[in-house]
């Protein structure tokens, strides 16, 4: 089993309130190069800032490293428009970042880094790929392909209160700036990243399209994101099944929307519970408080542990944490106790 | 444990009948960078070759990865120098392929390289790494920097008869085109590099002086190239114990030379010898008729090694030359018997 990650930026992320992929916007063009660095070192090297959002919770990639501490699975890093350095190892597939979808094209090669994408992961030799992604504002953007391939467009958030409207009012604006009613890209999912998508989708559709041509087993995994992948796969005219693994955290906040998604797409769903519920976790108690939620194949990775193995998975994320600088005690806010002494 | 690849390309490699890395000198350019890919895959993914010699051994980089499949270390490949793409994860340190030392400046950026390298090793979260190389005509520009620097000069080779007056020559025209005499870069290793070497040299000085630095553990993977880059480092001043490994096919053509330039330079050796000679497998006798001898730190990886597993990983050795496409049977000379049916 191989973990691909597709990391990369858009210019859409850096719309007013849309993602908590960082601290602060300027900082969130830097959470895929250090994400991509959490995976493969276990912790930021180059990149100047260890990805948690405003209210402290870490990034996704720190439970995916977890997993990886224990479960020992093979990862290849794919270069999908990085915008800054990474000390990563990566494949350079010549992908550029996004643009803004409040311009016509924000992402002019949408077919040929398809076709690099499908051709790459065509050639490899493993039996089964599980293909995640990290880019921040990547919700916003699978909100935008879903509306112009006339897709029922529900999509999460990395935020506990997901600023939907605000995502709404940006892909209206999109579809203005690609002269572009909803739905009108039907059957065209190519068009529909050129015009309203980001890198990282053209990168993922091509990864599992090549892969899928190679008989090779793909599991998409991530939350809605991959749904709009699902959908532009579907657009493309891919039969066959497909399959999807996200967290807890997407299946709770979206309900029945997700699995509706995956039956009228044809997709098999896993849904992984960490149980980080049952912990004590400053960490863990952000996630259960709806924040981050899944992202750099979270759930796909979670889908990996057996039960009898998953405390260990929770004892080494918290080891994780504390390699990132974040402190159990310090980040927990006081208890009134502590106030009042 | 991480083994760091630093792989690289130079024009000097292009010197007629010096190298075996590749079954013709146009070919020869892909070498790095499919040893990179079957170092991360198992086998070439985007290069159009495997990298075996004109005599149809394969590249260490299958001994190498036989060994990472049995034994499951961390790999991170650095791009220092690769003139052709590779589908490998690598890490991008701005490393541009070396010129023909035969030209004045072959390695005109060497100090920036050695501090850019230097900056990602030293940030590393690793305990101990092992540091290899893979730069067709390697051999050559290690002669050609010990020149130099004034030092004992005696390399190796990947082809069974040493060509060794023809690097000498090439070395000869190297000097000339520099304007230096013998030691004239005594004690200035990057000046040696820059005039006299090739971008992999730079990139390795780097990758151990910030490890170091950073009181991580080092081990030079490889022979008489690692021989000039730890005189290298010592002519930069570096004080304190260095280790190479290396395997016997390296000690065995080297004879004295090998332990007596450890010695000089303080470096503890360990020689590595894979039992090759007690296997009927066509690859392994190609490696015990002194060919390739070594590469894509294949020694070091071979130290990680434990006597009990060892067959184990002969066993995996055959399986990955058969995933190479050297067949056993095919590649073998034909018998007596067999030539008069």
């Amino acid at each position: 089993m191989r973990l691909l990650l597709p990391a990369g930026t858009t210019e859409t992320a850096l719309v007013d309130g849309i993602s908590a992929a960082g601290a602060t916007p300027e900082l969130m063009k830097h959470t895929p190069s250090a994400d991509a660095e959490i995976l493969a070192y276990g912790q930021p090297v180059a990149a100047p800032v260890t990805p948690v959002s405003p209210n402290g919770c870490p990034t996704p990639a720190a439970v995916t490293r977890a997993v990886r501490e224990v479960c020992e699975f093979d990862v290849s890093i794919v270069d999908a428009g990085l915008a800054e350095p990474t000390a990563a190892p990566t494949v350079d597939l010549g992908v550029d970042p996004g643009a803004d979808i409040r311009e016509s094209t924000p992402v002019p090669d949408a077919a040929s880094i398809f076709d690099r994408a499908a051709t790459y992961a065509s050639s490899l030799p493993d039996d089964d790929l599980v293909i995640g992604e990290t880019v921040p504002g990547g919700t916003t953007t699978a909100l935008a392909v879903l509306t112009a391939l006339g897709e029922p467009a529900a999509v999460s958030s990395s935020l506990p209160a997901n600023p939907i409207e605000r995502k709404r009012r940006v892909v209206d604006e999109a579809l203005e700036a690609s002269d572009l009613r909803s739905g009108g890209l039907d059957g065209q999912p190519l068009e529909a990243i050129e015009r309203m998508g980001d890198p990282v989708q053209a990168t993922v559709m091509g990864l599992v399209t090549g892969a899928l041509e190679a008989d090779i087993d793909v599991t998409l995994a991530g939350g809605t994101q991959m749904i709009a992948v699902a959908a532009l796969l579907r657009h493309a005219g891919l039969e066959g099944p497909l399959s999807i693994a996200t967290t807890s955290f997407v299946a709770d906040e979206q309900g029945d929307r997700l699995g509706e998604a995956c039956y009228r797409l044809n997709c098999e769903l896993t849904v992984t519970d960490p149980g980080f519920d049952e912990r004590e976790h400053v960490s863990m108690e952000r996630y259960c408080a709806g924040e981050a939620k899944e992202g750099v194949a979270m759930g796909g990775a979670l889908s990996l542990v057996s039960e009898d193995r998953l405390p260990t998975v929770l004892d080494r994320f918290e080891v994780v944490c504390d390699r990132l600088g974040i402190d159990d005690e310090r980040a927990r806010p006081p208890t009134e106790g502590e106030r009042g002494s």
